[in-house]
């Protein structure tokens, strides 16, 4: 008989605690994986109940589970202190609001680092953009591939801003790894456990996003699959279910951000951008989102939104950009809480001239 | 052959503009309703092609239309200025936040009246509370009826507040009528249009909950039941639709609150009560409406939450929304907006006596 | 304290037994209303728990329920015969699939004479079609009202068929109860408890259609407020509820009809024109409909589909229904169920010439 | 420009005149993949508008699409003959009604051993089984995997039925298609579009289900993606979408299936068992799917249902699927339609013993 075991260790009880469980289970079955959740260490293994009984009575350790369903690991009630996600130097879930901005899909290197250049100039703590985009149709445009990774990761160094991008298979996670700062698992895959295990297992920090037919509980077990590798950088990411209301895309959950803040210790972003599907509501919806304790948002900001190749209908200019980060400034001031700014300094003159060489020019794909 | 014509005037244009067009119809078919729209006067009456066709070249004439499906009075295209709606002083869409506070059910002049006390002194524009209650089970507690409605009228006097209280059928809109000064349509009557066209007709502030079912355009349409009346007071309440989603109640749809302050001139209000249906979750609700756009909320607040014969999961107590104003009146200036407050002087221990006499002393009604 | 009591007699107690329950009744408060409900005699009235108590050691007495919630009378639990319904001499949940078709809308004398003649003589029934029509829009077509009525009930004798049609107000009640043997509650009233209440008082049979936005829990809870004035005679409609899917209406949900039968004594119909919409997919689904467990069909059937002033999209012409009524008549027996068929004699040549004189020729009422 | 080019060729142009469009195609570009789809032959190739319009001109081409969106090669409109796949000798979508019935799970040589001994003398013509189970929580029963996969081929073999069984992602693809004659695609990788690529690619028939949140016009998208790669056994399965309603675990759409039988040329199967989620309701909903058009059912079947490590709730017991079959043999008879039935020779005794011996017994695997 093998069972999950999960060990959370007291928030004082370090690495030394976590070698004593570790010793325990050596003697009688094979060593666990420590690591961080939720700002405890904690040892994962397998076992059966009296072992799970004797690591109760262990040093420093505040509950041994044995689940056989559910997610554990994602919620709140053994981690009541809240999980802070560091993505290259940008902290989310610390209290800020962090926004990750840029375009839906990366066309060119002229319109990455224009888009770039706006949001970072704007105010975003993150630049987000898709170089495999997962399409509903397979004739529409699928994204650059490793090109517009090398792109994300050129002009992401250029302007200092972490890159956040989604990976939709485990072949070419190796290949997303190497380019990006946080791995994004989109909609479609929210429920691709596979993907999830091997996201998790990469080390990298996991924006998951909610699959649109998902419920907040399988969600949260989503999550948990990440989390059993040992990756507590998970960052839940709203971004509207399907319900029978066609006056926007999608219906962008708020009351799930609610609901989530108290039953998970996870930071969540919103998307507003997926959720509403209409440029004219994002900024409304981004200052509510804001408003319901996201700790982040994820916007799509294009240099020239009508002739975006993926998602026109709700890409922001860039100006719209900055008039958002000019509301969400104020308002999270006037509630106590501050907007996340971006680690690195950086000017727009310099990095312009530092981005020039490098890139070569590259014509927008055709799709037609 | 008799067509619906929709007479729309110049916003300078008046009663004067609107004779002339009354003329006009009574010279070829009976004459029509003349009443204030969206800011506009407008006249409703019917008849053919031709009449509409004459009525277009009448001075002071805007538009013409011959409506056969839709909701053409209650769309933002022939009306940009937007509605406000006079609520017993109470101004709702004027650009400011209105908070409506109470209980969700009235159940005795005890509860009624800290209810009442503890709302106004925290700072709500006006005072909710149900009389009759549609229930989903007939043996669920179904108000207090007549007697609910006179204490209604009666409290909401002594702390100068307006009263807004569902109206369930027609037979007793007229004593409902005689009590408040606006009548609620709730989720469950949405469509009930029978009870939209009476309620139009009474000339009270309407305000109407969205059908838990419907679809933003249906909500449109069965505003336009009450508008066709003469009826121009409509203020659209969202309160959550049904989607698959369980942890929370309904899911309150923030987007349809945004989209439709682009699409009507009616004010929206939200209920982020029954939109979650959870305690916990209505004050960041209720920011997050508010940062949506929202000119009001209709928030269940009760002195003793726990014992509310009605929907008591969701009834936050006083200190909570006392907490939540302050919230809300911060937020609203950072953004450039304010506070609605209630028109009529009021002291707490003034009102506190004069209610004293004049109600007799209610046990809570038994249920069981 | 005053609550609701449920007496449920034993199956083969009558009207001795209540008479007993009403005189212990009489003792210690008012009388309660004695009716019939799935197949058993019941007593429903007020008390205390004492009361019950004493009432359960009454002779002939199965269970005495003290409902505080949920919808008792509908559940099979205490009534596990079946109720079968006699809507003029047609029974509803025999065992056999009954077949109510006809138009949408009255129209004209002409439009219903020739539907009411084809769908008898294809087999059907019952004959349906709306007087009153609940439209989204106030521009919609709304039916001929008392004109339509008179039409439904001088063409249902002539075809000598039973009338089911839908009543929209308490107003209107009494005249609808003139002229037909069945009163349809429509998906928008489905929670318009006034109405429910009073079509229960009249003691005419009720086809409740399913709200679309309404839970199975909920639409027995509404079925509830029909029996508990003591009327037994309820009928549910299942006709599709919203979901996320665009392709059809409104997504039929048979699960519910299957999961119903269990759940509850009361007959099960189902209406595939309203369901899906799209008149290619009415035969599909009623096949499928029976196959589920229905007791009976509502089908939308139209001497000329496409010119239908309501609907038209789904109503299919009288052909396609024979067509239906001849796959259904196989299915039923090869399953060991029947169709059932109209109670009275009927010739089309002899009635057609019944109808000639007392229907006047009315011109199809214009809409635009 | 690269754009997407798809050439179908008159129903009676073979290979012959696919030979020419290739010689075409390499004049100009890459030679495109001949393969055949709803019963034609078609070329799936790339290039631009100018060598689409010189292939229009082409010898027995019926239609040279050019798409940017959409599922052409999916849709019924260029393939109006209905496609029939193939599964080790059944086929499926030839106006017959397969039964695919077996165990959610493989759980032990025992259990399968037993299930398929059931469903294939009870008239099953394919056998399910899970060996790489998504399941929604880490945690719950994860499928016995390779070893599973083993054993459903050896019992497959044994019980001379071919075998459908899920593949959960790329990397265990190839293992997949070693052991099975249909690879299943789960709801939750339904938009998983490296996996239906890859699936496409294997050659092997396709299952897909519909993604739980997905609309049909996705579901058609994501056949597209398997169609693409020049697969065309592809068979989609409904199995219960998303919606408010809980009284069953999923809304089994039939709508979609008759809808889906006008649309698409490709076949499609109902499961009833995901679809409702309660054993007690497999029959009617079995009976009403067939009813609906659906060509064939997947059935959860198992011999001890209770004791099922997946999905209990759900599984039939192996005598009522057998009741189910005589009640869709005789419906179908009905309807001038039958049960599919498997290809080869079979006897109970004989097979029993065959099995004994290579497969050794096998406990239940634990999961606590």
């Amino acid at each position: 008989v093998v069972a999950q075991i999960v060990v959370v260790l007291e928030p004082e009880a370090g690495y030394n605690n976590a070698g004593t469980v570790q010793g325990q289970l050596s003697a009688v079955s094979r060593p666990g994986l420590t690591c961080r959740i939720g700002g405890r260490t904690v040892v994962l293994a397998e076992g059966g109940e009296q072992l799970a009984e004797r690591l109760r009575a262990t040093a420093g350790v505040a509950a041994v589970l044995t689940p056989t369903a559910g997610a554990p690991l994602a919620q709140r009630e053994h981690f009541p202190e809240g999980t802070v996600v560091d993505v290259g130097g940008v902290r989310l879930g610390d209290g800020g609001l962090a926004v990750i901005a840029g375009p839906c899909a990366v066309e060119s290197a002229a319109q990455l680092r224009a888009a770039a250049v706006g949001v970072r100039s704007r105010g975003a703590a993150a630049l987000r953009g898709g170089a495999f985009k997962p399409r509903s149709s397979p004739y529409a445009f699928q994204g650059l591939g490793e090109a517009g990774l090398r792109l994300l990761s050129e002009v992401g160094q250029a302007v200092r801003l972490p890159v956040v991008t989604e990976v939709v298979d485990v072949e070419s996670l190796p290949l997303v790894c190497r380019h990006a700062q946080m791995l994004q698992i989109g909609t479609r895959n929210a429920q691709n456990f596979s993907l999830l295990r091997a996201a998790g297992a990469s080390g990298l920090p996991v924006l998951l996003k909610r699959g649109f037919g998902c419920t907040v509980e399988e969600w949260l077990q989503a999550a948990e699959y990440v989390l059993r590798e040992g990756n507590g950088a998970v960052v839940l990411c709203e971004r509207g279910i399907r319900s029978f209301e066609n006056s926007t895309r999608f219906t962008l959950d708020l009351g799930a951000v609610a609901a989530l803040k108290r039953l998970s210790h996870l930071p969540v972003v919103v998307d507003p951008s997926h959720g509403v599907g209409r440029r004219q509501l994002v900024r409304p919806m981004a200052l509510a989102a804001a408003a319901a304790g996201a700790d982040g948002l994820l916007i799509d900001a294009h240099p020239e939104p009508d002739s975006a190749l993926c998602d026109a209908a709700q890409a922001i200019p860039l100006d719209e950009l900055g008039a958002i980060m000019v509301d969400l400034r104020r308002m999270m001031t006037s509630l106590g809480r501050r907007l996340t700014t971006a680690r690195n300094e950086w000017s727009p003159t310099g990095s312009h001239t530092a981005l020039r060489s490098p890139l070569p020019a590259r014509a927008p794909v055709a799709v037609g």
